[in-house]
């Protein structure tokens, strides 16, 4: 009889350090994938009903980089991780380090150099996904950082998110696209609160406005395909759906949102970006061209 | 032998004013629908591919509106439409009109009781695409106003897009639903600038960043269809995804922007209504929460 290794290899010991929305499933999706987990947390009462399901409670930091040949951190934001895990360098020495925090990319690069000097092989990861879809197949981590981290953890790394690329030896690469992937995130809702907001201005309830909502969100893939061909085209030439057309589009928006006491803020930024962009030349040019003014 | 009524059913003619980018594609839509098509448009030029095509061309408004049962009229904005057909309203009386210039919902209302004084059945019209899928099944164009020019000249406006939907009697609604959608397109257009302009600044070409969009992209029906609910019920309790987590988030994308020189302006407009939402109290509220900062 003959036995695949990938089924008969046991799954690896893991640390996870911060129980929040995130950590919490992340631990999770561990102990359902059946790794021996241990878990921190600052507040240990959020450990409970892991230890319930069959983590291990880690009394201290230190304990729980200790337990396992690779630590999972996941808190706040990226000073919280420098209070953390400062203090262990050492005891991490040898090991992997995941850093699953949202941050910034140079932040990420100085936390892999501090990894560095310690001998710890680090990988930067940013998670696309909200905690319901935690341990899903159809769940996102971006990675960048050790290689050898990347491909040593892999098996572990995707009971995470079933998609779990690796980017590159830069820390700071999947937290780079992470925030360029964040930047689209936001905007995008902020358009969509906006769009309720003036429907329910107009007496038009949000349920209402909601299926027609995809005429326009079915456009964008295609859209940020031709975008992104452009810009690094640097080649923005409208011929029909340009920005002379858009600023009247915005105008007219801003002007309904100001009859009904609604916010335009968001949509004023916008506007300001596209009149500059027309008053220094871009008038003829598709979105795109906005771009020129987003860098100046 | 038997034949299908609407096969026999002769195109009935129309007059297109207006022969931009988007009026010049209605035309052609119609041309090839095998519809009697008059055309007028203030520079004359611009009818020539089309009477080449077989439109037949007006010399004047008023010659074209006298053509046809049916006008339809799409010019840079409403003041340009007012200032075209104040002139012919007695000639238009007991025809139908069809306005897709984009504009506000109270313009759109104010030229339908325009209308209405020269007993003119009124149509405001939304096109929800660009101008390379005018005529195609799958554009929409929404109406509103006349529900009688809606029914009796269906087969003609399906022409122009296959979704044709009409959305009630007042003149605005289809307007109103316009400056909504345009509201997500413009923020989500934005965002998608943003994106590009990050990833370039971090040396990663647009053209790498844009296939991981999906992962955003593909999260925003789902995330409409819930936030529709919740702005419905004026319930935005979070349990993970909620704003203080959001305001973090942004902060990391704005101080990264800025270490590359890019404009922060849209992401701080977000910014600050997240975080006035966090100061009156939704700092638990999931992004929809920002919708009561939106309307204050
Ligand atoms: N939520 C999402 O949808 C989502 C999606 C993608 C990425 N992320 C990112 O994932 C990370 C965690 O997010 P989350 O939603 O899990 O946040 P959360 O629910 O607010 O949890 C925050 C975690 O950080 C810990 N923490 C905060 N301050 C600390 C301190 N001074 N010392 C030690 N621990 C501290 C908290 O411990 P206590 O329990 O003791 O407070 C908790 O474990 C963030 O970087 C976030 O941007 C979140
Ligand atoms: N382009 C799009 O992707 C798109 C999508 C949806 C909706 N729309 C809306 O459709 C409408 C038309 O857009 P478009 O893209 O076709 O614009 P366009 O290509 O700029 O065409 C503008 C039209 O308005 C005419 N016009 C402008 N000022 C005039 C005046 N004072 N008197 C008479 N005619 C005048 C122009 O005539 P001349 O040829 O003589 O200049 C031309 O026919 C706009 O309301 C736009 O917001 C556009």
């Amino acid at each position: 009889m003959r036995q695949a290794p990938a089924n008969t290899a046991r799954p690896a010991p893991v640390s996870v350090l911060g129980l929040g929305a995130m950590g919490g499933q992340l631990a999770r999706a561990l102990l359902a994938a059946g790794h021996p987990t241990t878990v921190w947390n600052r507040t240990p009462a959020k450990a409970d009903a892991l230890v319930a399901q069959g983590a291990r409670r880690a009394r201290t930091v230190a304990d729980a980089v200790a337990a396992s040949p690779l630590a999972i951190v996941c808190v706040l934001n990226g000073e919280v991780v420098h209070r953390i895990l400062e203090p262990v360098g050492a005891a991490l020495s040898g090991k992997a380090l995941v850093n699953l925090t949202s941050d910034t990319p140079e932040r990420n690069r100085r936390a892999a150099a501090w990894a560095a000097e310690h001998g710890i092989a680090y990988l930067g990861g940013a998670m696309l996904m909200p905690p319901t879809l935690v341990g899903r197949p159809e769940a996102t981590i971006l990675y960048s950082g050790s290689r050898r981290a990347h491909a040593e953890h892999e098996a572990t790394l995707k009971a995470l998110a079933g998609r779990a690329p690796y980017l590159g030896p830069d820390a700071g690469t999947a937290t780079a696209y992470d925030v360029a992937l964040l930047s689209l995130y936001y905007a995008g809702l902020a358009g969509m609160v906006n769009a309720f907001a003036l429907a329910g201005g107009e007496g038009i309830p949000a349920q209402d406005l909601a299926p027609h909502l995809d005429v326009i969100l079915g456009q964008f893939p295609s859209v940020a395909v031709s975008m992104a061909r452009d810009i690094d085209a640097g080649r923005y030439s409208g011929e029909a759906d340009v920005l002379a057309i858009h600023t009247a589009g915005l105008a007219h928006i801003i002007e309904t949102s100001r009859s009904h006491g609604i916010n335009t803020d968001v949509l004023r930024a916008v506007k300001g970006l596209v009149d500059r962009a027309i008053a220094a030349g871009y008038g003829d040019a598709e979105f795109a061209g906005v771009i020129e003014e987003m860098r100046a």
